[in-house]
């Protein structure tokens, strides 16, 4: 596989938007939460979006140059209308406003509308720990992306709504919690069924409720995955959806939704309105070490917190490249050449 | 097993409790959510625990006729101390700050330390829902309560530490999530060692990292529960963690903590400040009506959504009765006599 420089890729994937009629500031808040997602591991949200989004852009899907709008607000909260730009960018902007409301009064949250796919929620909240604030976010798919089914239940119902927390930590990484409501997401179907491999046999049900281990069931028919821990990652789904989907108010989640996106619960918390951020970010390091210091379990090196894992995976890939698969280079390539970008 | 009517439960805990000498309002708070907890299901956080409140009160470690003291606040958020009341007075307390804050800001977070054990902690969001507001809780055992292993690793590291949300619908319930972290609590393996059952072998792990379905295991040994959907159960009570514990600052969980209790995060939502509140209920109606007509899977006649089962049982015990176990019930009469108070 080529392995790619980052500053490449974020250069290669800013010039593609940019010719495609992006801002320049939409074009680099895009293109770096891309790599960012590769530098996390993340690489199904990655650049290989590139080439997706510049369709999107080309159907009028993503609306370049809009501006988020705030429809309603309080001190404390807002209400904003992406107006159909890119997701990345409405959801960066969504979190920046929580922060400043945040700044003010302690606490912002913000819920988002007419927003597109916003890639890897983890980026979002770590902007919030940046800041010494308590980052969180969840979403749903803006009333569509019906993939998982509902625990005592058939089919594709809800969709695998994400939750993603940041707090800033006296360690080089903040802890950062990013799940799907799903067992495993549905990338992770199409790359097992790209490798010939099966899947666990926990992740999918197939229509009648049996549980399947072939991905094709998913990508190509119509199993449905499976919420995490049975009631408890529907529960959690259920909740995210209403948050994100009835606050917003994009809408819960609905059989034939006339739009696809994200809609979005967005939450900053200023730490130091209820103890020194000093003192916070040492009893966060503290907590940390108790925790590695226990045992580990066989077959494991390592007790990982979370967060660390992917902070160590862009690490490493900031400094020794990206890895990218064939066809996905191949891909870029091809849409680079299209747009007179030098790759 | 004796059928008790909720009503005569809550008066004898009212009357056992002020005879030990709570203020006639402790005295009614506290009982009144343990009989809910048995109206809701959750009988191991019900009228069972009325002699080991009457010790802990004897003991010195509930102290009666505390006030919540706020220690540091801003319009939206406030760090209170319960002093060590009863935990059940002030998590009601701080959930009503949080709301009184909410109905001024939009939003209130209240963090609670030096708080006693607040029992299901479900009891306390449907006060913000019944006020139109999103309630919010999650928990730590303020330092101590170590039971579930972390991910990767082994022995008692980390709580089972719980998570509950209400938001509410323009039915006759709010929904309501209440999970632990583990894949089960605590109290489902003394149910089960009393039963003389085995436990699901996802459970436990012993001191190795082996599973074990003997409940035994853990109730007398040194066994774990496991965080539910491995990882991603870690990572949030790693979280819940932080936000209860460093936030409030009664501090995150630790070896040989000298206190046990719960500190808490606590969080009240207007919705009215994002959206008509008729028409949030009404979406969520439409959610749940949406969910529960999808085809059920082998085994279920219905799809529940949360909160829903909490709710069908509590009209029915009301009406009905609560069952109470022989020995739970003979330990209430002691109690009871001990304090002339009639049964």
């Amino acid at each position: 596989m080529p392995i790619l420089n980052p500053d490449d890729l974020r250069r290669i994937g800013r010039e593609v938007f940019e010719r495609v009629g992006a801002t320049p500031k939409e074009a680099r808040t895009v293109s770096d939460l891309l790599v960012a997602s590769n530098l996390a591991g993340h690489d199904s949200h990655g650049v290989v979006r590139i080439s997706q989004y510049v369709s999107a852009v080309a159907r009028g899907q993503i609306q370049l140059g809009t501006t988020v709008e705030i429809e309603r607000e309080t001190d404390a909260t807002a209400a904003v209308n992406g107006h159909w730009g890119f997701g990345h960018v409405t959801a960066t902007e969504a979190m920046h406003i929580a922060i400043e409301k945040a700044r003010k009064s302690a606490v912002g949250i913000v819920t988002v509308q007419q927003c597109n796919h916003i890639g890897r929620l983890g980026g979002y909240p770590a902007i919030a720990a940046d800041e010494n604030m308590v980052g969180l976010m969840c979403n749903n798919g803006h009333g569509a992306d019906l993939s998982m089914a509902p625990w005592g239940g058939l089919g594709r119902v809800l969709p695998a709504n994400c939750l993603a927390v940041a707090v800033p930590s006296d360690r080089a990484f903040p802890i950062a919690l990013d799940l799907t409501a799903a067992t495993a997401a549905g990338g992770k179907m199409r790359v097992a069924l790209a490798r010939g491999e099966r899947v666990p046999k926990d992740w999918l049900i197939d229509a009648e409720g049996k549980p399947t281990t072939n991905p094709a069931d998913y990508v190509h028919g119509n199993a449905a995955l499976t919420p995490f821990g049975g009631h408890k990652g529907y529960g959690l789904a259920f909740v995210f959806d209403i948050l994100s989907g009835a606050l917003s108010p994009a809408g819960c989640t609905r059989e034939n939704s006339p739009v696809t996106g994200n809609a979005l619960f967005v939450q900053a918390i200023r730490i130091d309105a209820f103890l020194p951020i000093a003192d916070f970010k040492a009893e966060v390091g503290r907590f940390i070490d108790y925790v590695k210091s226990a045992k580990t379990a066989p077959g494991f090196d390592d007790i990982l917190v979370p967060g660390e894992r992917s902070w160590r995976t862009a690490r490493t890939r900031e400094a020794e490249g990206v890895s990218i698969e064939e066809t996905t280079w191949e891909q870029i390539c091809e849409t680079a050449k299209k747009f007179n970008v030098t790759v």
